[in-house]
């Protein structure tokens, strides 16, 4: 589930915000503006200029890593507040993951890493209610879904249980304690964390 | 100037958003909340939660690097707003780089890095005025500060041209045809740039 992403893309396709995204007659709105009525989830546009950034993991380029480059995490600011009052997210939180390749260079404050061309951005939207049973995108308490530069608009994810990119279930196992979230990475909210009821 | 963090500060601190931060009745509010009438720079606190996060740099822990950790930098929205619709940052821009101490691991997708405690500040203010002549934090364009763990709501910053951590100088001249910013680590605004008038 190698997801290296090429210099080929442009951020233009990233910061063109609410190009991609079309709100559908069909969302249920009162869950979330970004899934529709069977459990699609489309991905949001405006994260970066609306949203608060939780944290940043930079993955190594090594011949062990499946996902290599910067990953950059945001939440909604509503999902925020929430979890810092709550410990936990709230139902509808939608949280997305955006990866670019890796820059690279010495600096002035030693050799640094750094965010190239976005290309890969994975979604998961809080169910608490298990509310699209028949979508096998939804488990867990979450619905998933993977964005890529070839399909921004269209997630991958048939079955967060399935094989190679759909295999969501593979890669956040380690983070089942935490409700599925890698919430350590996040120093925004990590402290608010209440995982015990 | 090496500002490696140590772990004994707790987010607590920072995410105490508005402690710290005290509006003081002398500030030049027309002209940005952070500055006061003698053109010292307060320290921000809500960046993490209302600002826009504009780019992180990962600096290596090696015998180099004068500053290892995981940089985050953030930029007031209209700020953001303003420099993607001109190229330049409007006079008052506040810009945060907040540096922690590196955690790491491997991970499911690889080996990471993610940023652990934070312990120091760099604040900058757009002045494209000369405002405060007389006071030497201030310069080509920009007033400087720095905070530390230890020094969470002073600026350490005399002398923008000064020793040691005061030498901002000495860190940002490879940025100077950007305006002294680093651009290019910020993917959120550098398709935007325009420095050529």
């Amino acid at each position: 589930m190698r997801f290296r992403t090429t210099s080929t893309i442009t951020l233009a396709a990233l910061l063109a915000g609410g190009t991609f995204w079309v709100a559908a007659a069909t969302s249920s709105d009162q869950f979330s503006p970004y899934v529709d009525a069977k459990g699609t989830i489309s991905r949001p546009t405006a994260f970066r200029d609306e949203w608060v950034h939780i944290g940043s993991w930079f993955v190594r380029e090594d011949d062990q890593a499946s996902g290599p480059g910067v990953h950059d995490v945001y939440a909604e600011p509503s999902a925020v507040k929430s979890f810092k009052q709550n410990g936990q997210w709230p139902d509808g939180a939608t949280l997305v993951k955006e990866i670019s390749s890796i820059r690279e260079g010495q600096k002035a404050t030693g050799f640094a890493q750094w965010a190239g061309e976005p290309g890969v951005w994975f979604v998961m939207v809080r169910d608490r209610k298990n509310r699209f049973p028949e979508n096998a995108a939804w488990g867990e308490g979450w619905g998933w879904a993977l964005f890529t530069q070839d399909s921004p608009e269209v997630s991958l994810t048939k079955n967060w249980k399935g094989e190679g990119f759909n295999n969501c279930f593979g890669c956040h196992v380690p983070a089942k304690d935490a409700e599925w979230v890698y919430i350590e990475g996040y120093p925004t909210i990590r402290d608010s964390a209440n995982y015990g009821n």
